[in-house]
């Protein structure tokens, strides 16, 4: 029997075991994990693992690109984040010099917020759109000139689109907390002392919840001398920074736009963002969010990007996109009959999607600005008792509209939704909708996907169900078939952009 | 502007340098990870992070639990694996000394397979059911007088209970690839001559299919001396060895029961097994599958065991069990109308429950049978084509049984179902049923879950409609309700265990 046999032995060749004193002495924390890289493995597998392979070889590329601490040429400034070496020529940028006070008690000294614009400002100001992005995306929601690369929301923004800047001047941010420009825990600091050396925010970054980033979107506003939006747009966490605009100043947001959000994070959603911030904050050189003088944790973010990306596709998508169909071999076998070893590095067609996936990503986002805007997405709830406990406030809706209804047919106010979209309502359905009350009054679109695994169908109907409940006789709902699960409003003009059209005009 | 700012200054102390070059001598492929490790940090977070922490921690423990190398107790057999350190008292151990050919080209040249029983053989050995284990279980599905411990399957094996040990001898087997007294990468391998040091396998260890862990198993009832199972039995990765224990040897399986299992893996099931293999491969602890003489990745497992364990429950169980709840604070906020700050490690009882189950699980079960097992599941694919693929031919179906229709009443076969469960069969439905055509005459029960995301309800029909295609008329079909998820099997004794013993008896 296998386990009465005898152990493989334990080498550690004494050099190695000074060297691991050595550096416990200078690096105690460190010690544990060195002594666990330098025990001596005298056995090797037969097989190669490229994927295992690619870790080290990404980060051999990132350290080749660090300057030399010891050549004369070396700077003294250490390297900076992949993400942040293109200059932020191609955005502007409003700086914002008093504090910010935020949710949970502390505030930013001062902030910057990246911004991009689309069309044209009117004299009377009103024809301007604010658009909300998802987590990761930068103000570049659609070429400009300034920078002519595709946006994020490129066939959705332009003449004649579904968000047309033959008619709206459209305001898009990088989010507040993000790594496109604006403030976020890659940023630096306000120096404490004209003396101390200017550090960046690492988690030393207060917490943010989805009302600050919007509390900074309107100092923008102010700044752009702009009072009222004729509509907030968003997808995904956009929308929920939709909703948190019209909430927040009902007054100053005519129609909002929610696609693919959510009024009040599932535990579900919380577990998939959880386990895309643990394998992050598990990589060694995330090193407890300061990672800025050295390696960034690469290899937590490529595993991350992969459990999102299963999270913004859906299932039968990849049933017809790729079945059960395995990659290319570099040298295909060629003897007839013979079977196919598999690999156990990614071999499907699905494994070598969701390895690409990651790759693309993993160096062009700061990984703290994952951790802390994917926390602020857990955070979002809008029932009332959860509002209460921040101490927030729900403000008096906006001033009902004058009714054009016709004389004899008065507006009717709903103490109900006319008709639950869900059958079975959630509990806490009524707190949702006292929480949503300030926006009885503002016109709503509510849109959502049927495959979508990560903002389900059930969430859109919730926050439906609740605005109508709230009041509001105004909500459009629309849901969306199709295979392309949460990212339907990156992909699908012609259902999106069509709804979005229709409810603009 | 954030970006103009000076950058920080990256320091590495000369003494550490020097280590760095000696080490770099000594283990090339280390020396990158190490230089990264050594940049001297200088900013450090104000936050605490216990998630973090709890990985060194860990790791601590491991190693003060390998024996010293320099104490004069020193033995020269490294660790034992934790999850081996119970001794192998508590279950029978199978030994085949000759060869086991495999489905993807090589053999092992012998193998353990550790078992269980329950019940008694009767004289007529006809009495025997082979229950299947999911991923990571034991043989251990009930208690034993060898071990008093509860089994996994505790409330449905025993007297009267819905696998009847009264009538019923039931043999359940750590499977092939496992950890737990069965042969897998922690085994050793045979020695090469007798003067080569025993070696554990590692990845060494060939790719094992669903059909080799069932052959190895018929091997097992060869020794024991019994022709025929009344049942194959078996949940998850169990359900698709009990179909595989059915289509090698129809002859030799009386009925199939199938819980949660699949005919054929769909590419989601694979990306979320991929995520987990992935995660457990980055850890660098793995080292391409030779730490056996070290620490294991037992981050890369708890990190694993999280993805998983949100693919084995489903978000509405924790939408009633966890909604939005958060952890009690060891020292909760007392003052009126504080917010309380959000933490960036676990603070969602969501997130508190997944990471006790990863950090519960990281050091019971090794990280190669993990990643073993799982490819397993995704490489099984029962439709002809893929059978083809790897020169599996199908046998012929047992004999149809005698009709105990009255006369006049002939036997009918269906060339097609009698009504598709699924509105839009798949397009492999065809070769899915020509695939299953040797349990044409054997009798199947499909049971799956509503709530279930790792083997969804579809993949339950199309087993079902396959069946029904190849011509079998004694598929019973049933799906439930309830909010388990896959992991329903475990815990809904009345109606999973009231299915089983209605098609056993």
């Amino acid at each position: 029997m296998a386990l009465s046999m005898p152990l493989t032995t334990l080498v550690i060749l004494p050099v190695t075991a000074l060297i691991v004193t050595a550096v416990s002495t200078l690096l105690a924390t460190a010690s544990s994990r060195l002594a666990s890289r330098i025990l001596v493995r005298h056995s090797s597998s037969t097989v190669s693992f490229p994927c295992v392979d690619a870790h080290q070889a990404r980060e051999s590329r990132i350290l080749s690109s660090i300057p030399s601490q010891t050549s004369p040429d070396a700077t003294e400034t250490g390297p900076e984040p992949p993400y942040a070496r293109p200059l932020p020529t191609s955005y502007h940028t409003y700086h914002h010099s008093g504090p910010l006070a935020l949710t949970y008690g502390s505030e930013l000294p001062s902030f910057d917020m990246a911004y991009e614009t689309w069309g044209t400002l009117n004299a009377k100001k009103d024809n301007v759109i604010l658009l909300h992005t998802g987590l990761s995306a930068s103000s570049h929601a659609a070429s400009t000139e300034l920078n002519s690369a595709d946006g994020w929301w490129e066939k959705f923004i332009g003449p004649g689109k579904a968000i047309d800047t033959d008619q709206f001047f459209v305001i898009c941010t990088n989010v507040l907390g993000g790594c496109y420009g604006s403030t976020g825990p890659s940023s630096f600091a306000p120096a404490i002392s004209s003396s101390s050396a200017p550090a960046r925010y690492g988690t030393n970054f207060p917490v943010l919840s989805i009302f600050d980033m919007v509390s900074a979107q309107f100092h923008l506003l102010d700044h752009l001398g702009i009072d009222k939006l004729y509509a907030s747009v968003g997808s995904s966490m956009g929308a929920m920074q939709s909703l948190a605009a019209g909430w927040l100043r009902p007054e100053r947001v005519g129609k909002v736009v929610s696609i693919s959000g959510s009024a009040r994070s599932s535990p579900g959603s919380v577990a998939m963002r959880f386990a895309q911030r643990s394998v992050l904050m598990a990589d060694p050189n995330w090193n407890k969010g300061f990672y800025y003088d050295g390696l960034p944790p690469h290899t937590g973010m490529k595993l991350a990007r992969q459990i999102a990306t299963i999270t913004y596709r859906s299932g039968p998508e990849w049933d017809q996109r790729f079945g059960r169909m395995l990659r290319d071999l570099p040298t295909p076998a060629t003897a007839v009959g013979a079977v196919r070893v598999p690999a156990l590095c990614p071999d499907f067609l699905i494994e070598t999607y969701l390895d690409h996936q990651g790759e693309q990503f993993c160096l062009k986002y700061d990984a703290n600005s994952l951790i802390y805007i994917s926390k602020a997405m857990d955070l979002f709830d809008m029932t009332l008792s959860a509002l209460e406990s921040l101490n927030l406030t729900p403000p008096l809706p906006a001033p009902a509209p004058t009714s054009s209804a016709p004389s004899g047919s008065p507006k009717r106010r709903y103490a109900s939704p006319p008709a639950h979209l869900t059958p079975h309502p959630p509990a806490h359905l009524p707190d949702l909708a006292a929480g949503l009350s300030p926006l009885a009054n503002t016109p709503v679109l509510i849109l959502g996907v049927q495959s979508d695994i990560l903002f389900p169908v059930e969430q859109q109907r919730e926050m439906a169900d609740a605005l109508r409940m709230a009041g509001n006789d105004s909500v459009r709902y629309y849901e969306l078939g199709g295979v392309w699960g949460h990212d339907t409003f990156l992909l699908d003009v012609l259902n999106v952009g069509g709804a979005i059209r229709g409810f603009l005009s």
